[in-house]
């Protein structure tokens, strides 16, 4: 049975528990269509990585994973308000196969429905808080995490979006956008899950820097599929990093240590929206024939491997097991 | 001395204190222009009313002022926030003298940098928290205002920008709309004075319904500016509001209670961007014949009395006076 076969079961399951209680916390009041606007992409569809990961953690340091649910719900909810308002700023127009929200609602809603989502984080956590379930000081520990997230966000998503118009981004900054973007974000929902759970300031640490390494690994392996993988699978074109302009790990291999050609096959088509199929094919094969295929496997294998060793330093139990599970997945996905 | 000299070189005393945390707290780190466009609109100046109403409440209840800075501070940043997106969702060129952020950076840098001052907001009573400013449980009450306040903001500028719209708009529904997008700031920040003033339950009560009756007086006021005040005063063109479409508490009570003639010199420049200037003076010379004038003048003065009586439940002293002569000097503008 492959990663992917034992955990889609598990995070469905978690996923129904998580999105009852954003449903119930998130109802239509007036205005409506601001509310309407602020479920839509919620109500859409995803995986909910991310609430899996706050409650596998709390899980992990035994805690009781029902006072997890809020939390859980609020980083799923953070992590739909970022993608309404990336959307914006990409100018994309679909996600999880509907149109995306400032798309159909036009981009004002979008600002808006992105911004009250963001408030529902915070409101979420006060009412656990007032409910009990957290006490004062853990839910302040929750809201500093999620506020450090969000910074680390909004500067990633800077980041990503200036990529483009730069002519050489290193790996280190590569790497830093996707802290920014991926990893300050699975960090929170770790530490946030210990944290709910009673976890030691040893065991939040751990979780924290194993969730940090796994979103790396998790970012690099969506830029290789977005290399190997066809139109189907991909759900958008071949090539539509390349054609953005996007430096990802195996592009900033390849323009580094490609040979001329290779080179020159890739910067004929980096940020050219309008690139042929035939150039946009020359440079996938580029990207392949310059070992930045190979490189950017061997760094997420690694991140993933950094990632266990966190893991290792807890006792052995089904949560440990299911996060192992969980990081196997990101990468299985390569093969 | 009328209100307005005497209150603006104590607005300008507090403005300099709280500019100054901003600027040492709001730092430009990398990326570079995400902070350089967070901190724009918040350079270029602003009467700083929000951070005046944290410190003249804390004030009022003998706290300690130095330490509602941070707080006046995080207040006067959530302000800028949601102003950097009201005007990409109002698609606003200039404020306070200069461009907005948008029209500066882009449409993805002005959400951005939104987003970023949100967070800022929360960091900023993180910050005093971890510095021993505020309790736990005084740091989540503020929180706890804050969110509330966004959440009605996000509620009050989807109402303003549906309004255009929708054929009538009930007095009940503009004074919801003022509560949301004006109100329910003013709110948080007396409320927040006063809780890191150590205020009483009844006395934060009182500040709250001061400062949310101030809110409406003064977005009443700002109306009747809009249609009395020359093209100088006003900083933007004359008929402004009618142009938009904007239901103001005038334009309401025009509609309803004008001769058929009013009413159809209003209807015909109502929400016609290029009406012509004739049309336009016509449509405001209805707005003052038809009584609405008087009628907003005597409900902002209502609403001033209100937020007076709630003021009088305080012992006198300097604060209180100060915080009166604010008050004053809303209503003193239409004089």
């Amino acid at each position: 049975m492959s990663a992917g076969d034992k955990i889609k079961g598990k995070l469905k399951l978690n996923a129904a528990i998580v999105d009852r209680f954003i449903d119930e916390n998130l109802q239509i009041k007036t205005p409506a269509t601001l509310y309407e606007a602020s479920r839509h992409l919620i109500m859409a569809g995803g995986k909910r990585l991310r609430p899996y990961l706050v409650m596998k953690s709390c899980e992990l340091v035994c805690g009781n994973v029902n006072n997890s649910v809020p939390f859980a719900a609020a980083l799923e909810v953070l992590h739909n308000f970022t993608l309404i308002h990336d959307d914006i700023m990409d100018n994309d127009d679909f996600r999880r196969g509907v149109p995306t929200v400032h798309k159909k609602w036009g981009v004002p809603m979008g600002v808006a429905s992105g911004d009250l989502l963001f408030s529902k984080v915070y409101d979420f956590i006060i009412d656990a808080y007032r409910l009990g379930i957290i006490s004062g000081e853990g839910a302040l520990e929750c809201i500093e995490r999620v506020t450090d997230a969000s910074i680390a966000i909004c500067e990633g998503q800077v980041w990503d979006t200036s990529f483009p118009s730069m002519e050489n981004v290193s790996e280190e900054e590569y790497i830093e956008m996707v802290g920014g973007k991926t990893s300050a974000l699975f960090k929170a929902c770790a530490e946030i899950g210990g944290i709910v759970g009673g976890a030691s300031k040893d065991q939040i640490k751990n979780l924290g820097q194993f969730a940090w390494d796994s979103g790396i690994a998790f970012q690099i392996v969506d830029d290789i599929l977005g290399v190997i993988s066809d139109e189907k699978t991909l759900g958008k074109p071949i090539g539509s990093d390349l054609r953005e302009g996007k430096k990802t790990i195996i592009i900033i291999y390849a323009l580094q240590n490609g040979t001329e050609e290779e080179k020159k096959a890739i910067r004929k088509v980096l940020g050219v929206r309008n690139a042929s199929e035939e150039n946009i094919l020359a440079a996938n094969e580029a990207l392949k024939t310059s070992c930045g295929l190979d490189y950017a496997r061997g760094k997420a294998e690694n991140y993933v491997k950094q990632a266990y060793s966190y893991l290792d330093t807890f006792r052995d139990c089904e949560a440990k097991e299911d996060l192992k599970t969980l990081i196997n997945y990101f990468t299985e996905r390569l093969y």
